[in-house]
C-alpha cells in the first residue's frame, strides 16, 4: 500500500520494525501504534510535556549522580525543552488506550528524546540509547505516574484555579449589583419566606470558592509522586539519592509543590491521589450544575416562567419558534458538568485495576482527569464572561413576587403563634389576597391582638433579609 | 456473660460451636453470624423465601433420580414450605455482607430445614443431614445466584410490574381528565408553542409503561438460573437429569418463566442478568425523577411560581413557615430514584468481583437489586394513591400562560416567513403585547401580507395541538 | 488579527455576523462557534451523516407533501447525500458542548445544506432558506434527536454487533481448540474441581453472544424516533401524513428498522432509549472486563504465576525490566471498558437535564454513546485478532494443577459422605500429599470403606467434567 | 381495623389526626408515617441523636437571648438528653424516604420533646409548644442539614477514624513481621524484580492511613453547619446572635470542630461537603478492594494457585467441596466498598435535587452517608482482627518465587545493557533455566563480559529490595 521508501527499518529487543521514514520516534512506539488502533485520542498535550520534564530532570540528576555523562545529559535536557514546549506533539502517535501502564508512551518519550538528543550530538560519535540513557535510573512504573501527577497538578494551579476564580469574581460583582434586589425565597420550589438576589449570587460565588478549596485539600496527594520507586517501589538500578534529588529538581522545573511519595509501595500501586482530585472535581460540576439550573429558572420565561433574570441573548434558540432564546451557556456548561461526572467514574472505577506493585489504567485515568480539568476551566471561563457578567435583574417582577409569598407571614409567629399564622396564610392564598388584608380580615387588628403598626413592621419584606 | 444453658454445642469439618439453644440452624450458620458483625441487615425475606424453593424443588428431582428417599425428601419439601411462607426468617441471622458466593446463607438454609425436616421425621431414627441429603446434588454456587435469580423476577413480576401498572394507569386516567386543559409547551424552559396537560401526562404515562417493556426485555437473561451447574458449572456430583428437572420443578412451583442457563460456565462465573436488570431499574428510576420533577414545577407557588398544578396537601410543609405545603410525595420519589441509581451502580460494580468459576459479590447484588424492586415498587404505588389521583389543573391559568407565550407566533412561518415572525415575536416580547397586537402593530395586516381572518386562524392556540 | 478579507457578512434574526469567506456555513453556525469555545471537539462524523439523511427523508416527504416544490427538494437531497459521504465534515466546526437541545448542529446542517443546494440551483434564481425550506416541517426538537437515534442505531447494528460476532467467534474457535485441556477450576480464587479451558472459552464466548442479544433487547426503543413532533411533540407546522412518511422513508434510506415515537410527548422530552442502549452497553464492558481480568490471570508469570496460557507477545513490556512481556491487550480493553461505564454513567445522568418538552442533554448523550460503541467495535476487534486468536494453552501445568486441587475429592462424597471427604482433603493439603494417597494412609481402602477401583473412578479428573 | 381506644385524637394547622394512643409524637409525625410506606426504613440512630442535641444547644441560646423562659428551656433539654441517649429511638418511627428537607423528623423531634417536656412540667400549667417553643429560632432547613454533618462529623471521628487506625496498625504489625520475607514483585501481574512482603504491607498501611488524611481534609467543610440560617439563609426570626452561640454550644456538647456557615446562602442551598466527605469514603473503599483482591490473590490455592499467604480459616468454604476454605472476610469487605461506592453515588446524584434555598434530598444523603461510615467502620475492625492479624507468610514459596522471576535479570542492564539483558531473561524462560544459568550458557562469563562475583552480586535478590 504505502511506498517501502517511506520506511525504515528500526529494532527492539523483539526484532525489526519498519517505522514512517521522518519519524522521530523508533520501534516500540511503532509497534503500540500498531497494536491499539482503537481510540484515535492520544495524550493530551500537558501529558506529553510532564513526561519530558521527567526526562530533563532525570537527565541531570543521573548527570550529577555520575550515571550519565555531561554531553548526553545535555542533550536530553534540550530536546526534552523542545518536547515541552509543545514542538514535536506529532510525534506522540500512541493511542490513550494502550498498555495501562504507559509503558508505550514512555518508550515514545525515550525514543523522540534520543533520536532528538543524538542527532544535536552528531559527528561526535555519541548515541543516546532511549532505554540506557534517556530512561537511565527510571521505569515506565514511576515515569509514568509521575507524569500523570505533574500535569494533574499544573493543570489544576495554572489552569483550574485561575478560572475558577474567575468565575466566583464574576458572581461577587453580581452579588453586589444584585445587593438589593427583593425576591422570593423558594424552598421545595414552593414560596418563601424573601432573599435578596445579591444573597442568592453570594451563595453560588462562595460554593465556587468552595470548589478552590477542594483542589487545595487534596493537593498534598496529588502533588506527591512515585519518581525514583522504579520498577516496583525499592528503587531497583537508582543511585543513592536519586528520588529525593530528582524530584527536587522537576518541583524547580515546573514551580509546583511536587513532593516525593511518602511510601513508594503505596505510590507505586496506587492512583488514590488522582481519585481524590477527580472526586474534588466532580464536586465543582455538581456545584455549576446547581447555579446553573437555578439561573436558568430565574430565566425562564420569558412570559410563562419565572422572569426574575434577563440572560443575555448569544444565539436564535430555535429553528422553528422565531425569536426564541434559549440559556444555552446554562445548558453547555451542564453538559459539561455530565461529562466531569461521568469522567470521574472512569477515574475512580480504574482503581480495581491495580494489582500488586502497579495500577494497569493510568493512561485512561490521565485522559479522564485532564479533559475534565481542561473542561470545567474553559466552561467556568465561558460561564463568567458570556453570561454571567451580562445577567440583569427584573427588579419590579422579583418585588412584586416577594411581597406575593404567603410566607410573609412568618414574623407573625412571635406576635401570634405559628398555628394562627398558618391560619392567615391558608386564607390569603384560598381568597387570592395579600397577607396583610388577611390579617385584617380574620380580625386580629381589630380583636387587638396585632396593632397596624406591629403589622407594618412585620410584614415588611424588607425586614426580614437578615443580616448575613 | 451468657449462660452456658442458653447454648449447645453444634459441630461441623472444622470443629466444634457453641448455638443458641432453641435455633434450628447449627455451626456454620454460627460461624458466619460471628465472623460478618457488619452491617446488622440480613437477606431480603423474598430472597430466603426463594432459597426454600429451591431446596424444595432440589428435594423432589432428588427423589426422582434415586438420590434421596422418599422419607427425606418429603420431609425436606416440607421445611421448605415452612420457610418459604416466612415462618423461619429469624431463623436466618447471616449478615448480607458474608461470603461472596453466599455460602453461609445456602448452608443456613440448609441447617434450617435439616433440622426441621430431621424433627419431623423424629421416631424414625432417620437423620437429615444438611449437606448429604439438603445440599444433594447442589452447590451454593448454583443454589444460591439461583435463588437470586428467582427472587427477583418474582419481585420484578409479581410486585414492581403491577405497582407501575397502577401507576401508569393513574397518569393514563389524568391523561384523559387534562385532555382539554391548554398551556404552554416549554423547551429550554422557555415558552414555547403550546401542548394540553392531558398530552403531558400521556407522555408520562407512556414513559412508564416504557417502563415495564423494559423490564420485560431483560427478563429472558433475568430468569435464566445456573441450578444444576453445582460447584463450578460441570453439574459434578448430580446425577443425569437433573438440571433440567429442577429447573422444571421450581418454575412450575413459582410460576415463572424460568429456564435453565443455556451456557454453565457464562451463567455460573457472571451475573450479567442482575447487572441487566438493575439498569432497566436505573432507567425506570431516573424516569420517575422527570415525572416527579416536572410535576413539582407545575405545582410550584403558590403565588411565585408556575403554579399550573394543585398538588393535594398531604402535611405542614414547614417548621417555621406557617400554612406552607410541599410537593413531599414528588420529593419522596426522588429520593428513591436516588437511591435505586446508587443501588444500580453497586449491582454493576460487583461484576468486578468476579473470577474464573464465581463471582463473590452475589449477596450484595442481591440486597441491593431486591431493595430497588422493592422501593419503586412502594413509591410508584405511593405516588399513583396519594398524589396523581388527587392532582388538580389550574385550567385557566395554564390557558393564560398558552396564550402569553411569544411562541404562539410559529404557526405565521407558513404565511411571512421565519425571519418575520421572529420579529413580530421580539416586538411582542419587548412592549409586552400580545402576538397578535404586535402582527398588527407592525403593520402586516394594513400591509395585506396577513388577513385578519388568517390572523385568528393562525394564533388559534387550540389549533396548535396537533392530532398525536 | 485575521484581514477582513477572509470574512464575509452573513445575518440572522439576532443581526450581522462575519463568517469565514468560504464557509458553506452561516451566521448562526458562526455564532455558536464563538459561544461555545469548550472542548475542541465535535459531533461524531456518523451523527453529522445521520443528520444530512434526516434533511434527505424530510425534503422527499416535504416534496411529496407539497410542502417543498421539486427543484428545492432535489437540490437539498442531493446536498445532503454530499454531507452523508463525509464529504464536508470539516464544515460542522460547532463544539459538542452547545446548547443542549443540539439546535447549533441542526442549524449548521440547515446552514450547509442551504448553500449547497443553493449554489447547485445557481442561475434559476432560486434561494434555499436554511429554516422555510431545509428546515420545513421540522424543529430542532425532533430532527436532533432523532439523527442521535439513527446513528446510535446505525452504529449498533452495523459496527458493535459484527464486531462483538467476531470476537464471539474467536473464542468459540478456541473453545473447540481447548476442548480437552483440563485445567483446575477456581471458585474465591480457589482450588474447586477442574474444568476444562474450553469449557471456560465457551462462556466468554456466550458472554459475548448475550452482549448482542442485550443489543437486539433494546433496540425496539432506540430505534424510536420523534420526527414529526416538531417544536414540542404536536407537530406543529407539519402537514399531515408526515410524521410517518418521513420516518418510512427514512427506514428505507437507511437500512433500519426505525419506528415511529408511539407517543411524541414522551419521545420529544425523554432520551430514555439512549439510556437504556447505554445501560446494555455498559454490561458488555463489563463482561469483557471479566473475560480479559481472567486471561491475564491465566496468562501470569511466566514463573511465578498461573502460568495456564500464552498470550501473544506484542511488544517489549517494560523500560526496565528486559524481557517482560505483558497482556498489553487486555489492559486496553479494561480501560476502553471502564471509559464505556464512565460514558453511561454520563448518558444516563443526562436524564436529569429534562423538563417539559425537551431534554436539553442530548449533544452530550450523543457523543458519549457514539464514542462508547466506536470504542468497544475497536477493542472487540483488536482483541479477537491480536490476541485470543493467537493464544495457546500450556496443556501439561494446566492437567499438572488440575489434579493438585484438594478439591478433586468432591466426588467422595457420594461414597463416604461429605464430612469424611474433607478430612480427606484437609490430609492432603496439610501432609502435601495427593487426595488417593490420604484416602489410602488414612485408612479408607483398608477399611474397605472405598475399594482402590471406585477410588481410581472417582479421582479421575477427566470424569469431573460433566456434560454441558 | 384497630381499636379506637388504642388511639388519641391530635392535631396539626391541617386538622385532626389519629395518634396512637401513647406515642410521645404527634400529629405530623402520624402523617407523615401514613404518607411514605415506603421502605420501612427510619433515621439512623447517631442522626435521631444529633436531631436532639440542635434541639438542646437551641434551647439554651434561645433562653440567654430571652426567646425562652428557663423552665421550658430546662424541660427541653432534659427531654433532649433523653433522646440523645438512644432512649427513645422507636418514637421516630417516620420513613427515611420522606420530604426532602426533612421536616418531617424535625418535626418529629420537636414533638417528641415538646410531649416529654410537657409532661416534666405537668401541674405547673405550662406547655412546650412543638414549634413556638422546641423549634423557637429554628427551621427544618437548618436544624436537618445541620444534624447530618454533625452525625457525619461525629462518626467521622469517633468511629471510622478509629477502626481505619485499627485496621493500619494491624498492617504496619504484619509489615513488621514479613519484612525479612522476600517475594516476587508483580507488575501487569507478571514476574518483576522482588519487594519484601513487609514493603507491600508497608505500602497497604499507608493506603489506609491515606485514608484518615483524606477524612481529615474534608472536615472543615464537612463540619461547617447552617445552623441560624433558618428558613431560607436570612436567619429570619431568629435574635441576633443566636447563630453564633448554637453552634458554639453544639460544639460544647458534641466535642466537634463544629463551625458556622461562612455563608448562610450556599450553605442552606447545597450538601457539597457531604458529597465531599462521600467522595473520600468511595476513595477508601477503593483502597480495601485493593487491598483485599491482593491478599485473597497471595493467598490462592493452596496448590494451583499464588499460595505466598495463609489466610486464617474461618468457616467452611463450599457446600460441595470439602475441606476448602475460602477467603471470606476479603470478599465482605469487598461488597462493603462496593456498597460504599453505590451509596456515594446517591450522595453525590441528590446535588441535583437543590433548587434555589434549599436542597430536598438530605434524607437519603444522610441514610447512606451513615450507613457507608458504620460499614466502612465495622469492616476495617472485621478485617483487622479477624484476617490481618491471622495472616502467615508462606517464606519458602515466596523466596522460591522472588528467585525464579526472569526479571531479576534487571541489576545486569547497568552491567550489559537493557538489550542484552532481554536476551538473557527471554533465553532463561524459554530454556526453563535460571537467570544465572542463562547469562552463563550464552557466554558472557567466558567472553569475560561479567565475572561471576559481579554476576553473585547482581544476581542476589536480598540486593534488589531497595532502601524505602
Amino acid at each position: 500500500m504505502t511506498d517501502t521508501a517511506d520506511y525504515r527499518i528500526e529494532h527492539d529487543t523483539m526484532g525489526e520494525v519498519r517505522v514512517p521514514k521522518d519519524a522521530l520516534y523508533r520501534a516500540q512506539t511503532q509497534r503500540a501504534v500498531e497494536n491499539f488502533p482503537i481510540s484515535g485520542s492520544t495524550l493530551e498535550s500537558a501529558h506529553i510535556a510532564a513526561l519530558a520534564l521527567v526526562k530533563k530532570a532525570a537527565a541531570t540528576a543521573n548527570q550529577e549522580l555520575g550515571v550519565l555523562d555531561a554531553e548526553r545529559a545535555g542533550a536530553i535536557r534540550d530536546a526534552a525543552d523542545e518536547v515541552a514546549a509543545h514542538r514535536h506533539d506529532a510525534e506522540f502517535p500512541v493511542d490513550v488506550f494502550q498498555t495501562g501502564s504507559g509503558t508505550s508512551s514512555n518508550m515514545n518519550t525515550n525514543e523522540v528524546l534520543a533520536t532528538l538528543a543524538t542527532r544535536a550530538l552528531e559527528g561526535q560519535d555519541v548515541e543516546v540509547h532511549p532505554n540506557d540513557h534517556v530512561n537511565a535510573s527510571q521505569s515506565s512504573n514511576d515515569v509514568f505516574p509521575t507524569s500523570v501527577h505533574v500535569a494533574v497538578t499544573g493543570a489544576l494551579i495554572n489552569d483550574l484555579k485561575p478560572a475558577l476564580d474567575t468565575l466566583a469574581s464574576s458572581l461577587e460583582r453580581k452579588a453586589e449589583e444584585f445587593k438589593d434586589v427583593v425576591k422570593s425565597g423558594r424552598t421545595h420550589l414552593m414560596d418563601a419566606t424573601p432573599v435578596t438576589l445579591g444573597q442568592e449570587f453570594s451563595g453560588y460565588a462562595a460554593q465556587v470558592r468552595y470548589g478552590i478549596e477542594r483542589i487545595d485539600a487534596s493537593l498534598p496527594r496529588v502533588a506527591e509522586v512515585p519518581l525514583g520507586g522504579t520498577a516496583v517501589g525499592t528503587g531497583i538500578n537508582t543511585p543513592d539519592g536519586f528520588s529525593a534529588r530528582v524530584i527536587e529538581l522537576l518541583a524547580e522545573e515546573t514551580g509546583l509543590p511536587l513532593t516525593e511519595a511518602r511510601n513508594h509501595f503505596e505510590a507505586q500501586a496506587n492512583r488514590d491521589g488522582l481519585v481524590e482530585a477527580s472526586g474534588q472535581l466532580r464536586n465543582i460540576a455538581y456545584s455549576l450544575m446547581k447555579i446553573n439550573n437555578d439561573i436558568r429558572w430565574m430565566g425562564s420565561g420569558p412570559n410563562t416562567g419565572l422572569g426574575e433574570l434577563r440572560i443575555p441573548d448569544l444565539q436564535p434558540g430555535s429553528s422553528i419558534m422565531p425569536g426564541k432564546v434559549n440559556p444555552v451557556i446554562c445548558e453547555a456548561v451542564i453538559q459539561v458538568a455530565a461529562q466531569v461526572i461521568g469522567n470521574d467514574t472512569t477515574v475512580a472505577l480504574s482503581s480495581t485495576n491495580g494489582a500488586f506493585e502497579l495500577n494497569v489504567g493510568i493512561p485512561v485515568m490521565a485522559k479522564n482527569l485532564l479533559e475534565s480539568i481542561r473542561l470545567l476551566g474553559n466552561a467556568s471561563t465561558v460561564m463568567a464572561e458570556k453570561m454571567i457578567d451580562g445577567l440583569e435583574a427584573n427588579v419590579e417582577r422579583a418585588r412584586f413576587l416577594a411581597e406575593a409569598s404567603p410566607s410573609t407571614v412568618t414574623p407573625m409567629n412571635k406576635l401570634i403563634g405559628y398555628e394562627a399564622a398558618a391560619k392567615i396564610a391558608k386564607y390569603a392564598v384560598n381568597n387570592k389576597t395579600t397577607v396583610r388584608d388577611a390579617v385584617v380580615e380574620l380580625g386580629y387588628v381589630e380583636r387587638g391582638e396585632v396593632t397596624e403598626q406591629q403589622l407594618d413592621e412585620a410584614l415588611d419584606v424588607t425586614k426580614m433579609l437578615g443580616s448575613f
